[in-house]
């Protein structure tokens, strides 16, 4: 009795598990009009095929029970894969992820922005949030749910006489997880300064997946230890008694860091006995060193009316110590949870499908990032280009290619189809791919060809290579050096290739911090012009 | 350079892993006030002793930055063991565990003894709570926090037209996990009665823990792929998109399961690829049959009135279909969290340390636990045998003995000091540690001796052997089975070994489910009289 279903997919045979293609069925009678399946686990087991039949990407299957399934092949066999966390450090951010108070609460798009910050980075601040007692918890619950504690739904922290928790001191805190001997953790925690009138207490954060990933590059042993001993996080007070017993880091099925609790005031030595505790005790103090490595930290200072979120499995956070004896610091924090952001975060992303509208969120969301080495942000480097392409006389269709050159930097994780079109390709064909549906190849060609364009002009004019930024020569090496022969004819028989070597030239000049750089809304009307339908 | 410091431990030598011992120091230096620690994790890496000093159990260590640490060596090297769970399924209980909501909302220790349920079996029942709109969510307050959901503070389960969940239906659901789309996944789970007059709608509740176990012994490749293969779990309706990507069994470090995560509502098909994807069909197709085992369910009706309460991350709840055209099924539930509930039984337990009442406690706690395949309660079987003894006129230390001879099936994970004597001896040698810091060697000795005691009649009176009931016969060969002749002389060397006899005989007279047993309270002032001080 056969246990897969063989079809050709693009060329390739493809083997289909027969109680997965059972189980895959999506007619009406397998999902309930809410979205909830009602396929029975003993059906799917007992699946067998009675006849079938392929379609171009149609699949028919008549089970020998007498159901009827109906699939899509590209979409049976290319779901899209996970995107992959971008992980940061001192040097990522030109400017802080964050969003004003009032634009957030007014605008869904602002919020969707904002979130989308929070959910990609594990951190986002907000200015002007009214100066009120409890504005922390508003201001949660208008993108999750607070999550009451024994703390209660708020909670102040400020120095106070005999503190029964180190916050309430004005001991400075290294960076840490918060609430790590609760089980479930608060997946996210907001602080909200009402008062700063001390010197010290600004804050810095570490993305604790990246710290994870400088100790695994630095001691694999050591962060092996720190994922598999479970140990005991502790708090008691009067009221409470609480202890949770999970590693420092947890794994997903992919061996990613999913979750990382660290804490030196509240983690227990694990007991004797337990196997590599010196490996554990190698990397807990390294760990320890890592958070606290200036490079790591994204620091701020929170002015009254500013806010900053975490996300509390990921993004450890701390403070200098404070004066007390020389003014006041007193901030309201509260805890909510992450499957409440990320919820609200895809309700409102559903009306905004708009392709222009997307390029534009794009811009506004991530264009804030570094590029590379150079003085500029992203937005800033390719809205220049592009003003080099108008300056130059260029059609719409290449002034596009100069604006959009780059977006694959931007996209790799902004939907199903981005992914779908390979998250681990260059930029360049990442940043095509995701165009190419509702932009034509007179665009989306140079955007393809703008890297090896480099490389072209590098190989036939050396002049060229002598122009480059340092930054530039650095990625010139990592893209492939000089051209052979063969590249270069290959190369000057690619569609676009011209348009692609003059957008090359304007992205060498798109580099200027003085240089003012107007919206990218400025270039809406343009892309219209350009849409494929 | 040492790395350990080597210990002479009751006459075994033991190393000490100098960053783990330095970070186990408990002084004032190393600990504040609070409890919350402040050893610096840079300063553990590098310890150095400079010198060092065992008197008895103290351990003194002076480090070579000046730093004295004081140490108990018997705390050192034997840290509780955590307690092992206890799973259960539907022969293991004479009477659902359950708390009445009166005696619950006006007595600590009630509520602490229905709390202990919870956490033990991960559900407990209530009766009696007031039928009003959200009482539900203020009974979950009195021992825990609401997790607030998309779903509200608390939310309506009856029957509507075109439900956006299927739990709105009149379908019967099988055994399934709560809101598996929700990352962290709510952990308690309430659902209050306020209307039952349709027929159907029976609950039934499946430990999961169990399930998960008996597929691992059934199939281990099909348990290893569920635990292994992370799968998305889906919501989605007008306010919410929920999506969460977690195996439906997560591990802890010992490889035991703590988190079952299974409804085939809202799972997705494993992406085709998936290492392991028939073992893993398997396993699902296997733990849905599981679940629905009524082997493996415990069921109960709900009344008006009525609550049941489950640890999401492990019992699965479900209910049977019911006929909404012949009367009315409506519910209210709401979310909570399990580190709650552990935190406000932990604080209700730190004032019953009087040892009476921590025999009483457990006698009320855990008695009415099956007593193996008797017909009898522990509870009835242990008081029965005390009874026998009181009418042999045995004296009070006999008696007690009688009382209290199998307490180490009800004691195994009721604190430290009983888990530090061993979570894996037999219980005869578990119940004596657990009662000698407070009852003396007359007391103890009979109970330690009580398995060998049978062990000892079945060899030496041949007739006794012919008197057992059957589940004795089941364990005997479990015990050893006969005494060698050199076994019987050594045990009628031991102390207390006549009382020990007396007591197993009357042990067998204590099976009788239709005898009248009093409360344990009953022999209290008796336990009084003979504390050690």
């Amino acid at each position: 009795m056969p246990t897969v279903l063989a079809v050709d997919v693009n060329g390739h045979r493809t083997e289909l598990p027969l109680p997965w293609l059972r189980d895959s069925c999506r007619c009406a009678d397998c999902v309930h009009p809410s979205g909830q399946r009602t396929v029975d686990p003993a059906a799917v087991a007992a699946a067998m095929v009675d006849t079938w039949a392929v379609s171009g990407d149609a699949l028919r299957v008549v089970w020998s029970s007498g159901h009827v399934s109906d699939y899509s092949l590209s979409v049976l066999v290319a779901p899209a894969p996970p995107a992959p966390v971008e992980t940061w450090d001192a040097s990522t951010f030109l400017s802080v992820p964050s969003g004003r108070h009032d634009e957030l609460v007014s605008s869904p798009a602002e919020m969707a922005d904002w979130l989308d910050q929070l959910v990609r980075y594990g951190f986002a601040v907000v200015s002007g949030v009214p100066v009120a007692d409890g504005e922390v918890a508003r201001f949660a619950e208008r993108f999750s749910y607070v999550r009451v504690t024994n703390y209660g739904r708020f909670f102040d922290v400020r120095t106070v006489v005999d503190p029964t928790n180190l916050a309430y001191s004005s001991l400075g805190l290294a960076p840490h997880t918060d609430n790590p001997y609760r089980d479930p953790v608060p997946t996210v925690q907001l602080l909200h300064c009402l008062e700063a009138s001390t010197s010290g207490g600004d804050n810095s954060l570490v993305d604790g997946f990246r710290a994870a990933a400088v100790l695994r590059a630095a001691d694999v042993e050591a962060f092996a230890a720190l994922c598999a001993t479970s140990v005991e996080f502790r708090y008691a007070d009067s009221e409470a008694e609480l202890v949770a017993r999970l590693p420092v880091f947890e794994l997903d099925d992919r061996h990613e860091v999913r979750s990382v609790r660290f804490n030196p005031r509240s983690i227990q030595p694990p007991p004797l006995g337990t196997p590599m505790l010196d490996a554990w005790y190698r990397g807990y103090t390294a760990l320890a060193a890592i958070v606290q490595d200036p490079a790591m930290q994204v620091c701020f200072r929170l002015s009254p009316g500013d806010l900053f979120v975490v996300d509390n499995r990921r993004v450890l956070h701390g403070r200098t110590a404070f004066d007390p004896s020389a003014g006041s610091r007193h901030l309201q924090g509260c805890y909510a949870d992450i499957d409440g952001v990320r919820s609200t975060l895809g309700v409102l992303l559903r009306s905004s499908a708009d392709p222009v509208d997307r390029i534009i969120d794009v811009f506004r969301r991530r264009g804030d990032e570094a590029y590379l080495g150079e003085p500029v942000s992203m937005s800033q480097h390719m809205i220049q280009t592009a003003l080099e392409a108008q300056a130059a006389g260029a059609s719409d269709a290449v002034v596009a290619a100069a604006l959009l050159h780059d977006i694959g930097h931007l996209v790799h994780d902004l939907g199903d189809d981005a992914a779908q079109r390979g998250i681990d390709a260059r930029h360049e064909d990442l940043g095509a791919a995701w165009l190419s549906p509702f932009l034509g190849p007179e665009v989306t060609g140079p955007v393809r060809l703008h890297v090896a364009a480099k490389r072209y002009l590098c190989t036939v004019e050396p002049a060229y290579f002598a122009t480059l930024s340092p930054a530039s020569v650095e990625t010139y090496h990592l893209q492939g050096g000089p051209m052979s022969p063969d590249e270069v004819a290959a190369f000057e028989t690619s569609p676009g290739w011209r348009d692609a070597v003059a957008v090359r030239r304007w992205d060498d000049m798109g580099k200027d911090p003085a240089r003012p750089t107007p919206p990218i809304s400025t270039f809406e009307p343009l892309l219209r012009r350009l849409l494929l339908h």
